[in-house]
Order: C-alpha cells, then structure tokens, then sequence
C-alpha cells in the first residue's frame, strides 16, 4: 500500500458496498454496482471476495464491529447506556444515510434462512446486543440503580421488542416512532428502575 | 359457477398461491409458478389479478381474513385468549406448512418499503393485531383478573415484542424458542396480572 493511501482495501471495498446498498437495496443489487462505487479495479474486488454473498457477509459484519466499537461501556451510568443503545438502535429520525442501511439490514435478514453464512452472522448480532444488554444490567444491579432483575430475561425481552420495533417502523405507514419510544422507556423504568 | 364447483375461484387462486410460495418462497416466485399450481387457466388468473403483487396483497389480506375469523373473543379468560394468540402467532413447533408461510410472509414484509400496497397491508396487519391485544387487555381489566394498566401501551410492547421473536426465531441458528415464549409469558404476568 502507498503512503498516498494508508487505508486498508478492505475498508474501501465495504464503503462501496455500503453506497450501493443504499443506491440499489439488496434485491437487485448486483457486484458490478459495488464495483461501480469502488475506485480501484474490479478484479481487486474479486481477489478479496469470491461472491456477493461473502462480500454482503463481511459488511455485515462490519457494522457489528462498529457497533461493538462505539458500545464499549464507559463512564455512564446504566441507565444512560441504554438510553444510548436506544439512540443508536432507535433513533427518532433515520436520516438519509441511516434509512437505506436499515432497509438494507432488513432485506438481508430476510434471506437469512436461505444462507448459512448470512444466519450466522445474524445470530452472531443478536447475541452481541443481547450481551451488551446483560452487560448493562448487572451493572446495574451490582451499582444499585437498578433492581435485582433476571438480566438474562429482560435482555432477552429487550432485545426482540427493539428488534421488533426497528422493523415495524420500517415497514409500516405512519408508525409513531416516539410513541413507541416512549412505551419502552417506561418498559425500561418500570422493570429495571429500584424504587 | 357450476354446481360441481361451489368454491369461489378466489380461494382457490389464493391456495394456489400459498402452494407456490412454499415452494419457491417470494424471491424466486413468478405469476408462473402460481398458474402451474392453479387446476384453471391462467388467463382465468390474470383476469382476477394484473400483476403479482396485487395477488400477493390479496393473499395477505386473506391470512389477515383468516387471523380475525378465528379470533374473535370468546368465552375464555382474557389469559386464555392471550395463550391462544400466542400459540397462533409463536407456536413451539413450525411444521412444514406454517414455517415456508411465515419465511414468506418475512420476505414480503422486507419489501414495503418498495410498495405502498405492501406497506398499507402490514400497517393494517399490525393494527388489528394491537386492536386485538387492546381489547383482550381492556377485557381482563374490566373482569378485574389483569391490573388497571395502560392497555395501548401494553399492546404496543407485545406487538413488537412478538414480532421480534417471530423475526429472530426465523433468522438466527439455535433460537431458544421455548426460552423466550417463557420470557413473554413471565413479562405478561408480571405486568398484567391482578395481585
């Protein structure tokens, strides 16, 4: 690599197939689109994946890393924490970067029983935020704010009703994104909250 | 209609249709596919349907038709009527005919962001489905078996909560479905019933 360009290929390759998923979605995107957002050859491309599917595998698992990145605990309290996974998960605006990714995510679920590498890495995913969320939990609990929980349940709980609500808003007409927000705040407080 | 033939041709397309797509499930499935599952012509087809996205809202609407024929509130508890929803929607077992339906029914979900038609469909899916939960709570609160809660609050969390399951059960290897079934029932009681 040249000093001229330090970052990896890699990286470049996943950012092309980030602005052709949000150009053309999943369905009919085809590698030539990726290649037409990638500034280097395109059997750069195919040196490094051998399919469409291993390239959409690895963007995947590519925004894991970023999200695993960015929800190293920190100095907040749990509750903050949450609020922040919230934020992240369920923004009340998806601006126009943040809606054709989620679009995209959805898509790509959706194929996951066609595709062992794609369930995989799904499964991979849920396990991680459900993980983050226990994390969360215990803290907590073992700080006080929250109450002696079965951390594993309410993670699990937690996890579909975000999962749940990330699609319905992306799949419904006029779906009331803060009303929503609003019911799992409260589900939050309720359950976790010490008196 | 002959005698020998009492049953409208609509069901008889839209079996057609399940058939097909159980078989080759949305992705691949073409106006074809459902015409070679179809005894009649497929100009007799056609002249119900114009394209196979209006055959497919059809279809939903009618799984839709099927869900309120068969939950109408009956004489048991409003618990009991929560279990039944539940065993209906997130049943311990996917046998070979509800598991292709619900990959189906996940792919066509994945795609309203594409078409007005889909989306109107799966806004009045999961509104009925809530007004259903709404009024099974609003019931048990009347009777005095659940709290005095917030019954569109609580409806709103079930809706994604379950829909979440129904997503991830689908989507991810080794989903503990009767851990989670447990998780909801827990979440349930704990928030609904009376003391």
């Amino acid at each position: 690599m040249s000093l001229d360009d330090p970052e990896p290929t890699r990286e470049k390759i996943l950012e092309a197939t980030y602005e052709a998923l949000c150009k053309h979605g999943y369905g009919d995107l085809t590698i030539q689109d990726i290649a037409d957002e990638f500034e280097k050859s395109k059997s750069l491309l195919y040196y490094h994946y051998d399919s469409k599917d291993r390239l959409l595998v690895d963007f995947l698992d590519s925004t894991l890393e970023e999200f695993i990145t960015d929800f190293h605990l920190t100095e907040e309290t749990p509750r903050e924490q949450l609020e922040r996974l919230l934020d992240r998960l369920f923004p009340n605006n998806l601006d126009e970067e943040n809606y054709p990714l989620q679009i995209a995510l959805l898509e790509l679920r959706a194929q996951a029983h066609h595709s062992e590498l794609y369930q995989k890495q799904f499964t991979e995913m849920d396990r991680l935020f459900k993980e983050t969320l226990v994390d969360i939990i215990e803290e907590g609990i073992r700080t006080g704010q929250f109450r002696d929980v079965d951390a594993e349940l309410e993670a699990e709980l937690l996890v579909s009703m975000i999962s749940g609500m990330r699609t319905r808003r992306l799949t419904c007409q006029d779906f009331q994104v803060e009303e929503s927000r609003r019911a799992i705040e409260e589900h939050i407080d309720r359950r976790l909250r010490s008196e």
